[in-house]
């Protein structure tokens, strides 16, 4: 704790020099390190107690270097994956390599307990508590935080199928109906409450009710109403307690991270911070400025930073204030899309042939509407094409025609635009298309040269040629506006939806684990062509005749992890899971059901509710916020520089703007246009916490600096311009 | 157009007159009775142009008669109903009565055209055009507006659906895969689109997926990403474009209605102002007020009248501006509930017996918690006892015992509590409590007394016993505080929730007309008891063999509208949707799936979605919102005038603070207490438009009277006051 108050005191040393412009000297390369560490951290999110001291600073930068992170990332990958090979296993690992983890079990085994190695649930929670799963400890705390509210719910919505249960057992129980396999409908309680259980899930409609339909209509009022009071009503409850509590605390965690955040970008300005020459409040120089966003972003293009400097010295005094200064971190996620315009190299290389008359009417023609309507409807009838028989020998050759069609269309737009650009970071459907392209066409050769030498054809490349194929109609969908907007906000989410993967992934494997120790082997697959007679029942005598072996359900089962997953999944679409679950329970014991509900309750009630509330937010988010505050100013800033790509060409479609650019610089009629120009990736959110700080954005006052928050570490962050003064 | 303006006129007559008290006598009986059309159009939110003569006001006051709104409802439950008699027919009618419908269809038919009436679908839209049905249109307009946007999702979805379709058929067509019925797997386009298309709706999962599954685990992957994309990302994308449009069209719709409101107050008011004595503002007197009050809501107390004029006329004045007038409205939307603290009745006939000390007892014996509990567990016991089985004759006579034991609990209440107090309509559980065990005495009673005297049970009174008994159960959950709080949500929303109703039934016997027009007779229902062998066939030879019949889904047909309607509720619920569609396919045309398709994107897309979005906004803003400004400066009205019922005794239940206050009156600790007090049902909406004003209530100002939006009718608006001055 000595440590920060020495780079407290460092200003005073460097006091009274004036407006600071050769400030860097006064710095050491260790401020600059510990004030990068600070920056970073807080535009990550990053939030990690490290000490101060130089040798402590560089290993932190060291473990925040990327070789360390790929190394935890392939140890969870090892860590999760180890279920492939262990018993139940996709692949035998020789017992060698799961030795330890067989001592243990086998000592317990050997010692006559009934081993179950449970430590294998716990797996994923390395995943969990690495620094990187910040978003997924966030969702898990949402989650745990949101559980009493849904548990009422819950207790009211039991207490509701308890009675409904109740009087269905009175109404029907005594009536001798039959279910349609002829056993006694509605005779047991227990079952009673499974099957409205079931019926919740609408797994099971409407043939739970169709005895009692049969038997008399009156019967149908009372499931319809039982369904519109839990399915509709109590399920709709559900996701509003679930959507309204997890926003509620999620609100609160952002509201910390923003606060955490700027706390570090103070922290970063006082390590760095000089007093200005009137004895005013204390600033950075752009020297040292611009020395910190080179260190906290190596790759940043010297035009971003001047434009990024642009935006915090407003008045161009040389320096940045605190409140500009503490912006860096959230400027530095705003992600800017730098447009050089260069000029074609083929018109730098024979500018004579590339600026003729007829490369020109290429250009034109490229660049016109009727090009973009031409190629759709080529797609089109590529389309019917692959939906016929490709038997026929000419639908197989026209094959080569299309091919022939889109290469030339890559090419051409190569010869017009400007190939630096076609090919820049953010035109994913550029390179969409080509990728596509160039894949198909080498697996269509490698397939004829397959077909034709051996008269041998591989069913996996032609499988791959297959999905190519079809994978390239879907770039219409880009040429159409409408659903270039739709698709852009689904884009956008993504990343978010990516953290309920990572969650859906942790919760499957924990119910993966329990359901490979209670079921794996109990339900046997036999390959199609096999003759065993146990193929009917899925090598189980219990299953014989039951609804599971009947479906031919056998491949669903719990013997090792890949089907474990796909098993879950179908568990998580809702439908059969009845039969699936049944199945289970008659193999081991009726008591297996729960396993199933508990799995229903924890993954379709809560975490897919969860989802869909972070879809329904985020959606909102995109129609109703417009910019940030910081963005505005960002683009301002570009529009005072002149550097702006123009409005009316953006459209929010990036590849559109480029190639307007690009041609009126290769056509050479804008020559006095900048060269470099900017546009804001508005509405793309680099990192998850972007997107979430902005969906709750408006309740946050952006001078609250937390300085008070946490008082104890106030040493850390003293204000020597304060106590000089 | 020119009485308004004679209206406008009599304030100048009584002008000068000073501070008005008997104002009254200026104003004429056609005054009052346009104003009070004026404020109660307000209250109710009507919006029906009408002549302003006193002729035109007296027709429109008996329009708005509760008898031809009564004579209204019959027409259109008739209007409605003919469905049950019509062929195909519920009861069949005497041909007389159908006799004009027949002359046209008849002619129709006779002239060899294939006759359809299709007159019997626009039905419902007597229901939606009729003044009453304004919520209905709303609804209605609500989700004509978001069908744009929700079309161009959907032409997304479609395409994706289209997309992965083809590449489905690619994969899996040509690999010589057997369905379970050993029919060819996907090898048809059209049939795979369908296929995919029932998967989005979860309703084939996974039995479209096992043979590929079977085949290769890869494949499970193909179709996981569908369900991924298809059903849950696009699911959620068009819940929230549903939601999000919904929100936006309603929230404008609602801006209109509370300026039409505000408009129709201020009209009032120039009907009833008089310039005030120092030449200010004009103000209606408050002998005016209170006539116009007691002509709008004939029922409503004095001392509510009297709180109500004192929010308004905050400063005593003994009058009221315009401002304060046009809150009238909203402020007879409130529901205050007036509390009595009237002594019991027993107390007031024998004094010296209630107040003795046993009786003193017993009072406090019943108001104790434990009284509760102790009842608590006689339900919970009453429970067991049901669920067990009623032929043992100990159990069956325990019946007795627990009627005893409820009927005992009523009277002792009865004894304690002030029995008008106890049955004030705010009780709704005494009420609910009451009744059932009356019934259920009453029901018992019959039933035993059949039994006894003819040894004949009958099946009804014993259903009706039954469902009683359960009934009862369920007011242990008033006893708990947070199922309470979910449980008073739930009540609130219910009338908002009436709505989605009558949406329902309007586009259900759309459905059921246009499938009964469609399917009628094709499906056939054996009793259980026929010995018809069609009966396995549900006598259509073109079902035999099809899961239709084998799930023996007879019942489900279009042959009357009650099977019709349960029909829909099924394919609403939407499991085996493919299965229902699939059987109405085969008894008609391949085509016939558009029917069913259709349904499913109208209802079960669009529809269930917007109620889903009206749940989850409702609850967020009960969850959220405060009361309203009016609320609160009402309930601080109260508390300023000391009538309030103690903060700390409501606990959102009316019935202990009632208890409560009438306890302290009964035992007379409390002789200090005012004799009447005042609760807000803070949250309680008398109208879904109340509900709907407060859910958009931050986003209008309270000063916008509108008056510039149709300047058209100013002359039935002009301010004399202003132009006399």
């Amino acid at each position: 704790m000595s440590e920060p108050d020495k780079k407290g005191d460092i200003p005073d040393e460097s006091a009274g020099k004036g407006i600071p412009n050769g400030g860097n000297a006064a710095k050491s390369k260790e401020d600059f390190e510990l004030a990068s560490i600070y920056v970073s951290d807080a535009q990550y999110n990053r939030n990690i107690y490290f000490d101060t001291s130089p040798q402590a600073v560089r290993l932190y930068l060291r473990y925040n270097h990327w070789i360390p992170k790929v190394l935890l990332l392939f140890f969870i990958v090892v860590d999760l994956s180890l279920a492939i090979f262990e018993e139940p296993a996709v692949f035998l690992l020789p017992v060698a390599l799961t030795l330890v983890d067989m001592i243990v079990y086998g000592a317990l085994d050997a010692a006559g307990c009934y081993a179950v190695r449970w430590s294998r649930v716990l797996r994923p929670l390395l995943l969990v508590n690495v620094t990187e799963g910040r978003q997924l400890r966030r969702a898990f705390r949402s989650i745990r935080n949101a559980l009493p509210q849904i548990f009422y719910v819950f207790m009211l919505f039991m207490f509701s199928l308890l009675i409904f249960s109740l009087m269905a057992l009175k109404l029907l129980g005594k009536r001798g109906l039959k279910t349609i396999d002829g056993a006694p409908y509605f005779t047991n309680y227990l079952e009673i409450v499974l099957d409205l259980y079931v019926l919740v899930t609408t797994a099971n409609s409407p043939d739970v009710m169709m005895p009692a339909y049969n038997s008399s209509f009156v019967f149908a009022v009372f499931f319809i109403l039982y369904i519109l009071i839990n399915t509709y009503i109590f399920m709709s409850v559900f996701l509003a307690v679930v959507y309204n509590n997890y926003k509620k605390y999620l609100k609160e965690e952002v509201r910390q991270l923003v606060r955490t955040k700027r706390h570090k970008m103070a922290r970063a300005f006082a390590v760095l911070q000089e007093p200005k020459a009137a004895g005013g409040e204390p600033v950075v120089s752009q020297a040292n400025w611009n020395q910190i966003v080179r260190l906290v972003q190596p790759g940043i293009s010297n035009a971003h930073r001047e434009l990024l400097w642009s935006v915090g010295d407003d008045d161009n005094q040389g320096c940045v204030g605190k409140l500009a200064f503490v912006q860096l971190a959230d400027l530095l996620n705003i992600e800017v899309i730098t447009l050089k315009s260069r000029p074609h190299p083929l018109q730098s290389a024979f500018p004579a042939f590339y600026l003729s008359a007829p490369s020109r009417l290429v250009c034109r023609l490229v660049q016109h509407r009727a090009f973009v309507v031409a190629y759709d409807l080529i797609i089109l009838v590529n389309a019917v094409f692959i939906g016929l028989d490709e038997e026929n020998p000419l639908i197989a050759n026209s094959e080569w025609a299309f091919l022939a069609l889109y290469l030339l269309e890559i090419l051409l737009k190569l010869y017009v635009f400007e190939p630096r650009s076609f090919f820049s970071r953010h035109n994913f459907w550029n390179w969409f298309d080509t990728i596509i392209v160039v894949s198909a066409l080498i697996a269509t050769i490698v397939n004829s040269a397959l077909t034709s030498s051996g008269n041998y054809t591989s069913r996996q490349i032609l499988d791959i040629v297959f999905i190519l194929r079809v994978l390239r109609l879907i770039r219409v969908v880009d040429n159409i506006q409408r659903f270039r907007a739709i698709i852009n906000t689904l884009i956008r989410i993504g990343p978010a939806i990516l953290t309920f993967g990572q969650l859906i992934i942790v919760v499957y494997y924990i119910f993966a684990m329990v359901g490979m120790e209670l079921f794996k082997g109990k339900v046997k697959f036999y390959e199609e062509d096999s003759s065993d007679p146990a193929k009917a029942y899925c090598g189980n005598e219990l299953l014989r005749g039951t609804a599971f072996a009947q479906l031919n359900y056998c491949k669903n089962n719990f013997n090792n992890v890949v089907s474990s997953y796909i098993l879950l999944v179908e568990l998580t679409v809702v439908n059969q899971w009845h039969v699936l679950s049944s199945g289970f329970a008659a193999v081991t014991h009726a008591s297996a059901r729960l396993f199933f509900i508990l799995f229903h309750i924890m993954v379709v009630i809560v975490i897919i509710n969860i989802f869909v509330a972070f879809v329904l937010e985020a959606f909102f988010v995109e129609y109703s916020v417009d910019k940030s505050d910081l963005q505005t100013s960002l683009e301002r800033k570009i529009e005072e520089l002149q550097l702006a790509v123009e409005q009316e060409k953006l459209e929010d479609n990036l590849v559109n703007a480029m190639e307007t650019a690009d041609n009126e610089q290769g056509t050479g009629q804008s020559a006095n246009k900048p060269p470099l120009m900017f546009k804001i990736a508005s509405k793309r959110y680099r990192t998850v916490d972007a997107l979430l700080q902005r969906m709750f954005e408006a309740d946050l006052d952006p001078e609250d600096f937390a300085e008070n928050d946490d008082g104890d570490d106030g040493g850390n962050f003293a204000n020597p311009a304060f106590s000089s003064a």
